[in-house]
């Protein structure tokens, strides 16, 4: 059992091509003890996108900060604090910043996959 | 996908023994489509607690608001805004807002076990 503030864990660019100005942090993984899901705290600065991509993995999100663009097909195209995103496996999805002023933030919990 | 602000979601009190001035919603589930995990909102009043109790569901907790003591072996022992908390299965556990002035919320991820 572990209690942690956010920020004492490293930030990193996202290494997905073509995402800009955003950044993310592993809070609960693997290395720690998680075997089915994992958290992850991702900040995008005004400026920045995650382009829309998909993959098996779903996710699970909570809006902490700012608002964005969600990619993808959705009834509702803004995301802002205090919403929550679900994205079913293999659909695809992204967000944007790049008209925004405020940083974007949030929670994204994964499956933890395979063996990787 | 879905986009939808956490008030749009029904609080009930959260049904364990003892538990008081607690409410849940859920986020997301097996009803939207969860497969694996599933996100609740939790919302903890002043005078409100959690006592400690323990289930085979690991937890990932990321508060929102406010700050609790927590309860059970740790070596931190109050959770505040912008923490993270990993509670390992069967890991004894519990919240406190008895002594505090501020609502303490937070995001709880579970497993999704069996059938249920």
């Amino acid at each position: 059992m572990y209690v942690l503030n956010f920020k004492e864990r490293e930030a990193s660019e996202v290494p997905l091509e073509g995402a800009t100005k955003t950044t993310m942090r592993w809070l609960i993984g693997r290395r720690t003890g998680a075997k089915t899901y994992a958290m992850r705290y991702f900040e995008m600065q005004p400026g920045g996108k995650i382009p829309i991509h998909s993959h098996i993995e779903e996710h699970e999100i909570f809006v902490l900060n700012g608002e964005a663009k969600v990619l993808g097909e959705c009834e509702v195209d803004v995301a802002r604090k205090d919403d929550v995103v679900f994205i079913p496996a293999d659909h695809p999805h992204g967000y944007d910043n790049t008209e925004g002023r405020e940083v974007f933030s949030f929670i994204c919990v994964i499956p933890l996959l395979g063996e990787g």
